[in-house]
């Protein structure tokens, strides 16, 4: 790492950091979820699926921040793969509801162990309690505003 | 907000916090920097070379976790606009510094109080020594791992 660019005023910006911090992360987690042939983006829809909550291809979106186009292609491929099943919403009839099939479940287990651990290891140089106090805030910075 | 997603495991995940945390920020910011005809990307590499460091492109691409080809493409439009220019650089001489010319420095002075401005809107749920604490556990994030 350089240590010239971390003196400037750059490097104390939250937005910035949420930034790099990101990119670390999603790069480790990516590479650790490559053997179950997830990524992060399609292993939060199966998570999400696998939850029990059925959630809407609208909810998901907005969840995950991304948009409808790129949701229907995650649901697609863990479709393709025998993962996830779109059903109608029970709670609207318009909307479909997207639910893990038994090996989505399964997969999605595995695959939250593995992030689990790529998560601790991105995150080496923190304590465990610190680790909580960052989801903590992280969890309050992701939910307000 | 959906309340009903976040009581699922994925909403406790750092990965996908900071994901979130990050794509609420950007969207803020970028609303923030219109006026100034600015997004994050572009401004942070205007802040960078405005910082008296001038950083090298490659410098640029690994700080902010770009692209080389996404870096060119942001220098080549600060540069069209007169904000920076390419310099050889003193230590590599097979590499290019950039810098910020005057109007670049001035430009951002404003966008970085804007950002800061955008960074507590954006983290309005949060107290001024939580923002701090958040600060200070992203860097460690953020340049560990």
């Amino acid at each position: 790492m350089d240590d010239r660019l971390l003196t400037t005023g750059l490097a104390d910006e939250i937005e910035f950091l949420t930034a790099r911090a990101r990119a670390v992360g999603t790069a480790h987690a990516n590479a650790s979820l490559a053997p179950l042939d997830l990524r992060v983006r399609s292993y939060s829809v199966l998570a999400l699926a696998a939850s029990g909550v059925d959630p809407t291809q609208r909810e998901l979106a907005e969840f995950l921040s991304l948009d409808a186009s790129q949701i229907v292609a995650l649901v697609d491929g863990l479709e393709s793969r025998g993962l996830v099943v779109r059903t109608q919403d029970a709670r609207d009839r318009r909307s479909n509801a997207i639910s893990a099939t038994p090996a989505g479940r399964a997969l999605a287990a595995k695959a939250a162990v593995i992030v689990r651990r790529a998560e601790t290891e991105s995150l080496s140089g923190l304590t465990s309690a610190e680790r909580d106090r960052l989801r903590e805030l992280l969890k309050k910075a992701a939910f307000t505003g």
